[in-house]
């Protein structure tokens, strides 16, 4: 039962932390980082900064004067409390408990009689509880703690903090029910930790306020802002979207949490219409990375196509929030097609965020760095959407408390299990523990991946009964194949491939074609008309300038100037030294004083092979211009 | 001496509205405009959401309860004010003398005894005067208030309002002088204001500090803000700026700012220094309208190449200043590409923002409109970005106001004057009028420009001594003639041409190449590579769905999604019934469930033809989507 989402009905059911062991690999090297630098990191940060310490001043009545932080500081000790909760429960650290405890135990004596919690409101020269839903977070800040409380739960079973967040949630319940405020909150998230929280408790209340917050809103509840109601999905209801706009993060967390309401009520008109919504957004409002959000302004998606990869916002939190969606869908319809974005959004969003040390973190992924980051001060709070280098802490710290508890819950998303089988959604090291009704399973996957493309699965245990073992052919895997034992390797078109029963010692060879390979974009993308992409396996290419000063085109004086490269795309990128390269060539161009007119030369000068770096570890060698797209010649 | 600027030296000085008179055509017809339908829908506006009245509530002590507007609103009013005074010095309209007087007198009535004058400060209830000066505002009202004293001191004289500005501009003095407070404005406009209030009075003082607020900026006076403090230009001093950033009419004000303060004190470095700012912004950072600012957040220049057309920013307001700013170069240089780019953004945003009807307005001017934008309503105010439809007023309603003033002084920019004769730097039809040292001169400008290349210039009186007449060949204009009374056409090539002392009666042809031309943008701007636009004469045009709608491209469902048109420009644009036209085909985009993949297929489908509209005229029809950049097949 150790995973974030525990659907009680839907095609698939997810594999927790107790049955998925990652082993290393490009996720076991992360989730390990998470665990030895980021948590620590971030619980550092968040007492320098005074935002635990709030809690404590509510005890000693030293509120508001000592309040540090926004008002939605709170959330983040939250997401930290989730975090060390779900790593509490992956390696069973006696360290991380206690300090869990301590700073729970610290939340916890901030409640008040009536369960109500939060350290920016209420009290004397403070605003009244609940007088500013608009941006006042409170609910938000509820739902984080329901969401910490469930991953306790879990993960440990019931406790004092448990009890705090039972307490809270019935505060919400009482506060928000039938008879009480009919409002919503500026920013959902209390959606998907009631349901959530309904199907750790069995409590029917908190699904039936989850759900009438997600009815509620879409009906101008909350009232106009400068910003526009869409800003937060307030304008149109759930059930009535037809593809995700205004700010992204807060309308992924929104359709998460409908998904979740619409399983647990058997709402099939909800559900179909956020699986329809997601559809189109995949479809239209997305980046090649998987992030969403094209706007800075108001963090927000920009309308069909509007993708410029300069001006991405892309937040870590909103590609976070897209793969909490996709998962939902994931095991609500069993439909390849989500886990793919899951993991497309994890390589290239989720795991571009954090630096390679742990200590740092992108707010916003940029598909288009023009000019060359600054250093970051390592000591000093960052504004949110600088997207130079990665900081160590933001004076809106949302991401990197956010990714504490993702990576600490990776195992979650890398096996399902139904009736019949189970089924590989992504790709690690490690081993896959099952029980079907045919009996228990165990798994041992072996892989390079995604440095390589072969997937090794080796059946530890078998069932005594039939049962089936799925594999996922990610849509870009055109070529796979798939190998039972020394059996000779059969074609696997993109979606699943099944293998019928295979017994104790079998084992199958999924084999995922690594060539990297060009990526157009639709035509209907201006902003990178003319442009290709590189991707190799799922992660996605870029070109950083630190990569083309290797290479002698000094003579054209190229310096940072990214933008006067020309890829040819009429022979495949090659792999050399073990590094993806394109052929480039240099367009020369004259500098005037009106950028219009006569049309560019043709590009000129010798061909080069330049290097591409993995997205995700872009900006790890001091400061560059980076871009995804490169012109065509 | 009726121009908005009259510096006391530099190449070439203005001649003014008693000097210049135009006659209908182009800018004729939007001066009538002007007077009879945008300043009394401003003033209206202006009073009925009770700007106005918050300077009948300061006098009768209604303040801070009464008050209404941004804490900038009284600049709204001074900035009619100041188009009001053109107004009555352009027609002496008697009707409109007698209401500048009346809300002259109102805004008087509230200045306090020590020259202070502001609605939002220093009242028990307000923040203290100068207490924010990062957003307050304060000297930037003071500036608009100056602005509009010196229009009327120079259309009229002496009266009771100018005694109010120059009270005002003691205060300033006083406030801001070498010992008093050394900070600045977070956003200028008070150092154009005061040095030409210095010329106007000839007192020293107000320039000195001008030049004081110039030389003070860009050392961090003002603090830090969110933006950081590039946003006010508080991070560079003006002199070591070598491109315009941060916000585009904060920096243009201060820019021409300093041009004044740069000739007025022989100070050639501070000159150069804007001249080359100014260069660079033009060659890198502007629209091919003529429009700055890329950036909505911090409605703020990007950075070099960075120009979505679908982004752009391009504030009426900031066009506005673009023209004061190159107009004042033109002057202090006498080069021709300064008078190109005043008129490129005279006829392409200042002449897109108000409606046809002169009661609506666009903030901002983008060059791509995705989405039909939103019918108006009639009585709303909009937000200030929301380039749709043009809306009637704005919660920040700064552009309306400095239309009535640019629109009434248009005559200033028409011509100027040196020793050696009279320069045409902007065509329309009128009478030209200037005393030389040769003597007096008047000139007759026949001409339907731009709809027609053809402009004649008549001497109706010739000078007694020798003198030049100067044409401006606009840079675009390759191949145009010249032709001196029944003489052959010459050359002329772009710049300037002059013909030497034509004798009253003499008539002088200049004929500027008007067919429609394709132009390809630096390809370094990304956002446009593989596209197109189209210009005739001065005027950038533009394709706009409704346009699309009249021909027979309904096979493809293409609707309002222009984005899948092509154009091709292995012809030109041709003309068609008095109509500008391109042939396009269509590219038949499939809808999937991932945009990125596969190079999409060749334009396909009958090639057509299809109107284009003038970029200014465009969304006169109704909702509809635009693009001036065109993608080619």
């Amino acid at each position: 039962m150790t995973s974030p989402v525990r659907p009680s009905t839907g095609a698939l059911r997810p594999l927790g932390l107790h049955d998925v062991t990652i082993d290393g690999g490009f996720w076991g090297e992360r989730q390990a980082l998470n665990a030895a630098a980021t948590i620590p990191h971030v619980e550092a940060w968040l007492e320098r900064l005074g935002w635990t310490g709030n809690f404590d001043a509510a005890v000693e009545g030293r509120l508001p004067a000592d309040r540090a932080g926004r008002e939605f500081s709170d959330s983040e000790i939250y997401k930290l409390l989730e975090g060390m909760a779900w790593e509490i429960g992956r390696t069973g650290s006696v360290g991380l408990e206690a300090r869990f405890t301590a700073l729970a135990a610290r939340v916890s004596a901030a409640q008040e009689p009536d369960g109500y919690l939060n350290t920016m409101f209420g009290r004397p020269g403070q605003k009244p509880r609940y007088s500013d839903l608009q941006w006042g977070h409170e609910l938000y800040c509820f739902g984080h703690l329901i969401q910490a409380g469930v991953a306790r739960a879990r993960t440990h079973g019931h406790d004092a903090f448990v009890e705090t967040v039972v307490r809270a949630a019935d505060h919400v319940c009482e506060q928000f029910g039938p008879d009480g405020d009919q409002r919503v909150c500026g920013h959902p998230e209390i959606e998907v930790a009631l349901a959530e929280l309904a199907r750790v408790t069995g409590e029917r209340r908190y699904l039936d306020q989850a759900r009438a917050f997600v009815e509620r809103r879409g009906h101008g509840v909350l009232g106009d802002i400068e910003l526009g109601t869409a800003y937060f999905q307030d304008d149109v209801p759930v059930r009535e979207t037809e593809v995700f706009a205004g700010h992204a993060v807060r309308a992924l967390y929104l359709a998460a949490g409908a998904v979740d309401v619409a399983l647990e009520t058997g709402d099939d008109e909800l559900l179909a219409a956020v699986a329809a919504a997601t559809t189109r957004t995949l479809a239209r409002r997305t980046y090649l990375t998987g992030g969403m959000g094209a706007h800075h302004e108001g963090e927000s998606f920009g309308v069909d196509f509007e993708l410029p990869p300069d001006r991405s916002y892309s937040e870590t939190c909103a590609g976070i929030a897209s793969v909490m969606l996709n998962h939902r869908l994931l095991l609500a319809t069993g439909e390849a097609r989500y886990a793919d974005a899951v993991e497309r959004t994890l390589f290239n969003v989720v795991a571009t965020s954090p630096a390679a040390d742990g200590r740092g973190f992108y707010y916003t992924n940029t598909l288009h760095q023009r000019v060359p980051g600054k250093e970051v001060v390592p000591d000093e709070v960052s504004p949110r959407a600088s997207s130079s280098l990665r900081a160590p802490f933001f004076a809106v710290s949302c991401c990197p408390t956010n990714l504490t508890r993702t990576f600490a819950s990776l195992g979650a998303y890398v096996a399902t299990a139904s009736d019949d089988g189970v089924q590989l959604q992504q790709y690690a090291p490690g081993a896959v523990r099952a029980s079907l009704p045919a009996g228990p399973v165990e798994l041992a996957v072996r892989t390079a991946y995604p440095a390589d493309g072969r997937i090794e699965v080796e059946v530890v245990q078998a069932p005594v009964g039939a049962w089936d073992l799925t594999l996922r052919v990610p849509a870009w895997a055109v070529g796979a194949t798939v190998a039972v034992d020394d059996g000779a390797p059969a074609p696997a078109d993109p979606g699943y491939v099944t293998v019928a029963g295979p017994g104790a010692g079998g084992v199958v060879v999924l084999d995922l074609p690594m060539a990297p390979r060009w990526t157009f974009p639709d035509p209907r993308i201006d902003a990178v008309r003319g442009q290709v992409a590189v991707e190799r396996g799922p992660i996605v290419m870029a070109l950083e300038s630190v990569d083309l000063e290797s290479v002698d085109l000094d003579s054209v004086g190229l310096g940072a100037d990214v933008g006067a490269v020309r890829v040819r795309t009429d022979v495949a990128p090659r792999v050399h030294d073990g590094r993806v390269q394109v052929p480039v060539t240099v367009v020369e161009v004259a500098d005037g004083d009106w950028p219009y007119g006569q049309a560019a030369g043709p590009a000129a000068g010798q061909e080069r092979c330049v290097d591409l770096v993995e997205y995700h570890a872009w900006a790890e060698r001091g400061p560059s211009t980076m871009r995804v797209w490169m012109p065509v010649r």
